[in-house]
């Protein structure tokens, strides 16, 4: 479903100066409820007009005059009276995202821009904010693996390899301590070559497992659920999600290596069945507890929880999901 | 970054109605500008309403009144004369996001909702209809993974397990099709152990580079930016940012396999450094093109492209990248 009214200059924009339009109805104070609508009724932009804004002697933006407000006030009233005196603003130089954070919430349909000396720049639409909320909120699939939050589907490709390559390298690094460990076992899977067959398919379950109970994590922190949720709740339903989740697809892994073992006439054909049930379990609990503290553990040192959370997650995955197996076949059936 | 003011009961809500407000101000088209100043004057909701609406005389939505129009025109003047006629209007029954869809580009700071009779029976306000498609786009990275958009961090152990849990049994599923892959090359694995840590390594590596590339598809999906983008274009630069990625992660796991082999004097050390580099390679230009692929397919055959397309993703990059590993080490070692 495409966001539709997105355009190219309104994406990823740095700064609140970015998004704003300039300012249409700045009345003085003093000035009456009859000036007021002489004002509207001049004005070219009265269609664009959702507020009139008053500033005092100084210049600076004083207050906020519903158009309502105007329609039942009598014509001699000063704007001072009926204004919202000190209205909420924002700052031009503020970042995007911080001004979505203070404004958003708030639901007006348009938020003054004001800068350092009191005086007012411009407006900024509330849709605006929204959209580039929207806009940020769809980045975090990519972020979660390495992409910049920038990257669009219009990025250049060396603009995007430069952005994703790092990340790419990170993750190889700790793709070698998944590799790491199942080396340590060389003597076990030379003993055991099914085993080898496995690997991927521990792998991918505690992998696939994990990153539900990450995506659910950050979607709680996103959406602010998670600072009504107590934390260790969550983990412990996210512990109990992956030991049922890798039992229940863990008898089917163990029913498959019992069928291959058997195959190759393995007399340890049931107690290899029993190793992956086993390492099923294991492997996919543990996933859902380092899918919760994953981004609460990057949060708690100051990094964005979103940011290469998912290649952070894997590398954990991997070598609970496959040592696990390996430990246990070289415990239980060597 | 938590979404501030996102309550309980907006959340996932199943259709418009649910996101309704009451009707505040409804008058006969015929009523003057008089009549309808009078009637602010007289309403308690006077601060809630944005627009005035007005109705013919069988009760049915005729038109919107500006409050600013009130002000601009003469008190004799019929609000059918100000007024913006048949304006667009959200039925009650109507799929929230679909509602979005319809709705959220117009940017209008309410929009009134109509039934099948063509009688008011509320409003609802834009930010809502934002909020809301915020809620859904945080749920993409989870719907990757099997996640469903209505599990949030509160969703009950049973019901989690009862959604997630298919998902995980198709992953099983496509993992296996991954371990069969690693099984046909038993008889390699034996010969050349130090293979087996490296089925992690290119399984991962693969992995996120597709999913690097299938993160910023299903954005330019999502933000609309796919119908501006020929698709062609986009294979071709995801195929190579696959392969540099390939190329340059690639030179350092086949020096880590140089020196793994090295250190077990293996004769073949060299060469097995070059199936890992064009493994890699290889490899990661596939994952590239899965990347693109899986949304568009699944879009093609009328299925969401974002519900379990990393679990599919990685079927392929894991075959891809572990069959390719396997296959040059039969072929140019053994």
């Amino acid at each position: 479903r495409p966001i539709d009214g997105v355009t190219a200059d309104t994406a990823m924009p740095g700064t609140v100066a970015d998004l704003m339009e300039p300012v249409t109805g700045l009345l003085p104070e003093h000035a009456t409820v009859h000036d007021a609508i002489e004002f509207l009724r001049a004005s070219r932009d009265a269609q664009q007009i959702t507020y009139l804004y008053t500033v005092d002697r100084d210049e600076r933006l004083s207050g906020l005059v519903v158009i309502r407000d105007l329609l039942l006030s009598r014509p001699d009233q000063a704007l001072s009276e009926i204004m919202l005196p000190a209205p909420f603003s924002l700052s031009p130089d503020l970042d995007a995202s911080e001004a979505i954070k203070a404004a958003v919430h708030r639901h007006y349909p348009v938020y003054p821009v004001v800068d350092a000396q009191g005086r007012m720049c411009g407006v900024i639409r509330g849709w605006r904010l929204f959209e580039q909320q929207a806009i940020e909120i769809t980045a975090q699939s990519g972020q979660m693996v390495g992409v910049d939050k920038e990257e669009r589907i219009d990025t250049t490709l060396w603009t995007a390899f430069r952005m994703r390559h790092p990340w790419l390298q990170v993750n190889l690094l700790t793709a070698f301590a998944a590799g790491f460990i199942v080396s340590l076992f060389e003597g076990t899977i030379s003993q055991i070559v099914a085993l080898a067959a496995f690997l991927p398919i521990l792998a991918g379950q505690s992998g696939n497992t994990g990153c539900q109970a990450l995506a659910i994590t950050l979607r709680g922190i996103t959406l602010g659920d998670l600072a009504k949720f107590p934390v260790r709740k969550l983990i412990g339903k996210e512990l109990m999600l992956g030991a049922m989740n890798g039992c229940f697809t863990g008898v089917i892994a163990a029913a498959a290596m019992w069928w291959t073992a058997a195959h190759e006439h393995n007399p340890q054909a049931p107690m290899l069945a029993l190793v992956i049930w086993l390492a099923m379990i294991g492997g996919c609990t543990l996933s859902g507890l380092f899918g919760v503290m994953v981004p609460l553990t990057l949060r708690r040192f100051g990094a964005d929880p979103v940011t290469a959370s998912s290649i952070f997650l894997t590398t954990g995955t991997d070598i609970a999901g496959m040592g696990l197996m390996l430990t246990l076949a070289t415990v239980l059936v060597l």
